[in-house]
């Protein structure tokens, strides 16, 4: 797959138009859009396409997330580079770069919330905090009980993203069990063994954020 | 009907494929998850297709609410077998049963909602919580006036689903006047004597919890 | 029109089948139960289809607001007897009924919403509460300033239906400068002089119940 | 296009049938509907169709914002005069063309929402506040970093839309920076260098009046 998406582009030919992985994450990210959670062109939404070498399907910079389709998406090479796609990549690319690197993630998901603005806001001096004793907390991959706590690590938001990228792979070995962790006053990212479990922990820990933000605050 | 569903299972076709009962459970499902009352997979939604023997339409197990369809569903008999569909039965499946015998149910409808989970720990400790004087409440089957007392029991969430759902019977059995019940930190339990009474017990109950939790909490 | 009504239901057709009014009364209603203004089977839709003598098309008892259509309307007489349409006319219907009586209007919306419940509880004891100072308030009938001071009474909820129309009509004679009225943990009804300016002013009321219901509670 | 517009106007034949610019300003309204940020006809959305000499392309006067379509809107010319199209101006017509010569903006875009309304009461005597720290403000053109302070202005609201809109002119020529005011217990102002560039700001100052309303109020 790789070999033919290099073809494509030396084509001049966009290689997204046709990933049904693109397709997929553009309807998600029209789903978030609708709900808010990915208002004024903000956040991202990226996927895996080849492992070795790495490469990364992205949506392009400053797009209008409920407008989202096939072509809203780049392939990045493992260094961030463009290999194909029109559009220029987030500067949170390296974000989702040493996501893929450290985990078992095949994609990531990247909103701004209101209620996880508020907790970042909230709990940032405490460096994060845990989620604990809910149901929901079972979609999470790997959780089996309720009774499970999810520490959901906060760091601080920083626009020196070569710096924030070495810090989220620091902390991504770390703290092995981790599900996601929030930027302050910015967002959250997730991940997951595929799109849908990517997409099922975005709307499982913003279920709980809203939750949490309803009864503390 | 059942014999032609056991018929079509033997052929290995899902009977569930051209069910209305099924196809109006997935819109119904579709609307709650665009609510946000199911998100993360979470929740079942079910209706009996047969009374003697019981046999019962549920939800499969870890499935995307908002992308449910007639085959996003299975047939299971009295003691919880699957007899016909593709997937895995939620845990929960027990506690579908248990109601729908205890009760003139033949549709139970889940959800995990923000104020079903705030509400359950506010009220948890007390056990349940009363909704009174809401003319929201006339909704409810059976029930003629806005002054009508609802008491709406509150259960310790738990991961074993045997236990629970026979603590579930004994309730049913105690307080035969009850439309629904929480699991605490989980979600919300409710059911009619058709999908439509179902459906609009969920609502009103949503309603009202909305109105309690933004009054109390 | 009136005639030909009569007529198409002496034939046991309904007549409202047709009626572009039903038609838009319908969308009208699934929009305002996608928004949650009309959960649970609750509210009712009417417009006036005839002056003299008074004939009004309104919602059918018990019916999903989700799932309106033109078919979902009863032609009733002005004592509220059914000339014409399936299904069971709302024991509100003596109130949609006085109101059009009472008033120039055209068309009377009735919703149940949070945040109306919560308003008619806080101000219950009080009768009523001023909304002032709001740009919006300039969308109600007659109003051209924002520093319009709005009179919105709210009266005790009862199953008595006559005597609630009967204070109804007493009340829109003593307070002839009213757009709507709240029902104590019921609803909203307001009304227009024609089934657009209605919508405009739900959507106005229920607009300002939020703005001033997170502003005070 | 100045000319061509005039020619059709002369026929009769609303200009603004056609254009690409109204189609899109219909469909950003009709989104902003769905989110509750223009009902009860509030709001109003205007684009540049031409510099020199400035041509406004704005929705026509008490128009449902659900159903806006391209005949929503009118041409007016810098004085506010109707050139082509069907309806009345709005009164607000003035602030449109306020901004658009005080401004490099090519749209502007007026909501009317619950948190805009909430945070202008509540800042209105300090004339205004400060977002700040938040990555979502570095979607405002020509913000780089989360920690840009966004000064908000606060107007009080009237009815002399002369005297209104000679203020506003004022304050855009005293505060170059700013990428939108509030008008007191009215709603947001806000514009952009072409028509996403406005919508854009729309939704990134609504997401942060509401994480700021929830934080504080």
């Amino acid at each position: 797959m790789n070999d033919a998406i290099i073809e494509l582009h030396n084509e001049a030919t966009p290689a997204t138009a046709v990933s049904p992985l693109a397709l997929r994450l553009a309807k998600i990210g029209r789903g978030f859009y609708k709900r808010g959670w990915n208002l004024g062109t903000s956040g991202n939404f990226s996927a895996v396409v080849n492992r070795d070498p790495l490469q990364l399907l992205i949506t392009a910079s400053g797009l209008d997330k409920g407008a989202l389709s096939a072509e809203s998406f780049l392939h990045l090479d493992e260094s961030g580079n463009v290999i194909a796609g029109h559009g220029r990549p987030s500067a949170e690319s390296s974000l989702h770069l040493a996501i893929v690197k450290r985990r078992k993630a095949q994609a990531v998901l990247h909103t701004h919330t209101v209620w996880s603005a508020i907790l970042s806001e909230a709990y940032g001096d405490s460096g994060g905090f845990f989620i604990e004793g809910f149901e929901m907390l079972k979609g999470l991959e790997g959780v089996n009980t309720h009774q499970h706590h999810e520490w959901l690590p906060i760091i601080e938001n920083s626009q020196d993203y070569d710096a924030l990228s070495q810090q989220v792979e620091m902390m991504l070995q770390q703290q092995p069990n981790i599900h996601g962790f929030l930027l302050r006053r910015h967002g959250l990212y997730t991940w997951g063994v595929d799109v849908e479990a990517a997409k099922r922990h975005v709307e499982i820990f913003e279920f709980l954020f809203e939750v949490l933000g309803r009864t503390h605050h």
